[in-house]
């Protein structure tokens, strides 16, 4: 394990712009400034486990903008501004005058006047989500310009259309740790392959989060769904230039097995195919209920013809020494369990079950690091500032 | 600007009587408490400005009971709370067992216990709100008379049926902040006056706040509605004499040109008739939907009568030079924007859209100030407290 | 009154072993714990009226997860945990995913990661609450055995189907204080009766409580309900042998007036007869909406049978001297005030309605206490340190 001053100083050895910049996408961030991401998630998390306070905020507001159902992420948005001091305020757009047509520029900046960071997931409208973020960033830009806000509240992506930057960073963060170092992911394979779900709609911001950041690392990156259940072809097409300029892999194939051969990790996840997810957009924006439902019918109809796009004891085999690295965002579909049958066989997910929840305990710290290089410049002076402090998280 | 140690001074010039009473009305309120309040808001704006931590309190609940839906004025109290080291609780009259029948008495004790604020907005029912404020108030000095209560949380009126004390004074500081100080509002003139919204049922409250506060600093106040539009009478009444106390102006006509004549200051926004909002408070106790969509075509009707009242650059053109500042409590209704015909034209509107972000940004020090005036004696000994003490608001 | 150093003395010479087990049950608890829940609970009221800071953790959430509507509990919860220092996040199932199907074990465990508190209300299912709580408590275990969390959160019991420990604890606390010391409850005669109410389907947590718990201090108590109104049979055996262990006395009566008789304290209550709650809980699992009114129907005509269960002037003349102390955990159904006829007269009701307030304000020192002796194995000597730390809570 790296020392306390192990981390400070390799933050320092980078060149990063995270400080006053949104995080939005993995794909705009150098190498260096996701390796400060993934080193300053880990000093926090060195501190509060020697029950240190990473408290920098004295006051200060945190938005969180939930746009969808959310219970992971929610708690670990609030986790991490916790952490750091931060208040969470819920804007629910249900209770708010959002809803009475209030324009985006406005609000944003009716909520900020006291915010150090807004949080929002926007993941049900394809091409919308980031283009909102992007927006509310503009208005935010326009407020500080004009001395309506003391400060430009940083934005983090808590999940929007085309990524979700604090899962993909966790399960970087989990597999750094997992083979004990970044640089030891290189020549990893790992599978990210669509899997069967009795449901329809899963945003495909979780594979396009993963495609588009474990191919920085050197990695050996698969693809694999049925025909027709493809991603966005941008974020496709960007896959294949990181892994050649990263000195990984990256390609496409429509079998599950395939993608499984020789894997390291095998990441199997349901998505809706980006068609349906074009056609649901307008639906739900006209709160078309018959015209969900029948999209809702032909969708599943379609995915039942793939129920072996499960990640069953006999495809685990077919994977390095037949002992890869499970991986999910959770909450998996667990035949037997959860549904009837769905992406994972149980005794594969009890296997790795533990595994998934240590995934998991990786966002808040994650999140809590997009927020800090968001508002410090000198991340690692700040971190040594905390550790010399050296107040308690917990008296005794 | 005025230095620190010259608004803490100023404050000490002051006889006020804030501490541990409620801010329901401005007109309660001596000009000295008034002014302290801004004072007091200027102070803690400077604190924050400059990085230092105007936390007073280590721990303490403030509750905020929004009988209304709020998203500024939610926002507003929460940074304000957090300003001073208060956690918010929202008392949400749906989940809670108050819609249970649960008296006004015992809940607000209840609630109480280890609580230094309570925040309340309650607008909708005319002859209501206020009284409501009035009896929680009662319900506090009972149980802090007999014990129940180790304090007396104070009460901030997030706007009642009469006043909206909050928005009212955000709006003096503004204008302080704008002409460079209070004494130069002497002899400006200001318009509040009616505009046409396509909606119905907007409170009173904003207008009488304006009209109630403006008086009182030698400002030339004109009130303009359409026949029929009138406010609450006594409000109509304090204003006349506000004004004539404080050596300006107040008058009511019917013409939003006239109003607009030679003002140094404009506040187009629309309202219900009293008559209406009269009516209306009955149909909502009853749930009367039919009777409620009945009364709002009628006065649906009825304001469509006066679409010209609307603040366009030709009306802009009767203002002081044609240069009069434009206010508005926001959201503001803009025609061709958040609806067809709305208050004021895009144009207008757009001009003068960062001023009232601004306008808008001064709430939450205002309503930090009413919390911190209610909880400490010496004002200006604590604020000296606070700078001397200098922590930062965020390390770095 | 105490001294503070009396109190941590008096902490000092106990026995216990509440650090790092769950509060679920009073009476898997020793008479020492007990009596240092109360103790704890008595210096963190010193300390806060003596305007000292309390706070213990500069960071960490405390997640409230309220399966059934509260006002009180719900504040004296949030009151506790802020004067701690932890922040509460609710766990509001509506919102979150875990209708969705998601496992107790996994959602446990996704909003553990930086907890170190979880506060749960789950008392509508009867045979369902307390098995929750416990599997709960085995899923964070699992979790943090597993490494997944850094620390075990602490469960508090904010009332199950069995026992309302909170609300019991704060009785007991009321009680030491009003006879000025726990030793003086002995052969202090208490009635806990049912009374009849105008509505069905409350939990006999209550009720449960209080025979369980005050049967540990050698009171004498008496529970009375009409025929057919019984509790849990588990849990009056283990009344009737706390009462024989502690040197006190139980007796099931089926006369409210027998109950009253000679009593220094009353505790008129409605609940549901057992079998009723047992009839409930599938016709609530079937959200079965016809069976659920057409057993209320019946419970309510059953119920109307014992209208004369009210306590009254005439029944309180009854008690010791006419003068018992009257007990109730708010709202009480109270005759011409909340319902035409109900649990109390509105003359007793007000004679004690101070008192009643004052019980309640307990709640929050005794969840405090709970959560404090949860997380720190020498509670005295942590308390001494925030003594001699001496902090204040509100600057001035």
């Amino acid at each position: 394990m790296k020392s306390f001053n192990q981390i400070t100083e390799a933050i320092q050895q980078l060149k990063s712009n995270l400080h006053q910049n949104d995080f939005l996408l993995t794909w705009e961030k150098t190498e260096d400034e996701l390796k400060q991401t993934l080193l300053v998630a880990e000093a926090l998390k060195f501190l509060r486990d020697h029950n240190i306070s990473t408290k920098v905020f004295d006051s200060g507001l945190a938005i969180s903008n939930f746009r969808d159902n959310s219970t992971r992420t929610r708690f670990s948005f609030a986790s991490a501004c916790n952490l750091l001091g931060l208040e969470v305020q819920d804007l629910d757009e249900g209770k708010s005058q959002i809803a009475h047509g209030e324009t985006v520029r406005e609000t944003a900046n009716m909520i900020s006047f006291l915010t150090d960071i807004i949080g929002i997931r926007d993941d049900m409208f394809l091409g919308e989500g980031h283009t909102y973020m992007k927006e509310v960033g503009d208005a935010l830009d326009d407020g500080f310009k004009h001395g309506v806000l003391p400060q430009r509240p940083g934005i983090v992506n808590l999940q929007c259309d085309i990524d979700h930057p604090t899962q993909a960073m966790a399960d970087l963060m989990h597999l750094a740790d997992y083979y004990g170092g970044l640089e030891n992911l290189k020549g990893k394979k790992i599978a990210m392959t669509w899997a069967y779900s009795p449901s329809y709609g899963k945003p495909l911001s979780v594979p396009q989060g993963i495609i588009g950041l474990m191919t920085r690392f050197g990695m050996e990156v698969d693809l694999a769904y049925p025909e027709g259940y493809n991603l966005i072809s941008d974020v496709v097409d960007l896959a294949g230039k990181n892994a050649a300029a990263s000195g990984g892999k990256f390609r496409v194939v429509n079998s599950m097995d395939e993608a499984f051969r020789d894997a390291d990790i095998v990441y199997p996840k349901s998505w809706a195919p980006f068609s349906v997810m074009q056609r649901r957009t307008p639906l739900l924006h006209n709160n078309d209920t018959a015209g969900l439902k029948a999209l809702e019918q032909e969708c599943l109809a379609n995915n039942a013809r793939f129920k072996d796009w499960e990640c069953t004891e006999e495809k685990m085999k077919l994977t390095k020494e037949g002992k890869a690295l499970y991986m999910h965002c959770l909450p998996a579909d667990i035949s037997g369990v959860s549904c009837k049958e769905g992406e994972v066989a149980e005794s594969v997910f009890e296997r790795y079950r533990i595994e998934t929840y240590k995934e998991a305990g990786f966002k808040p710290y994650i999140i809590a690091a997009m927020i800090f290089n968001n508002k410090f410049k000198d991340a690692a002076g700040v971190l040594n500032k905390l550790n010399e402090r050296g107040l308690k998280r917990i008296l005794g």
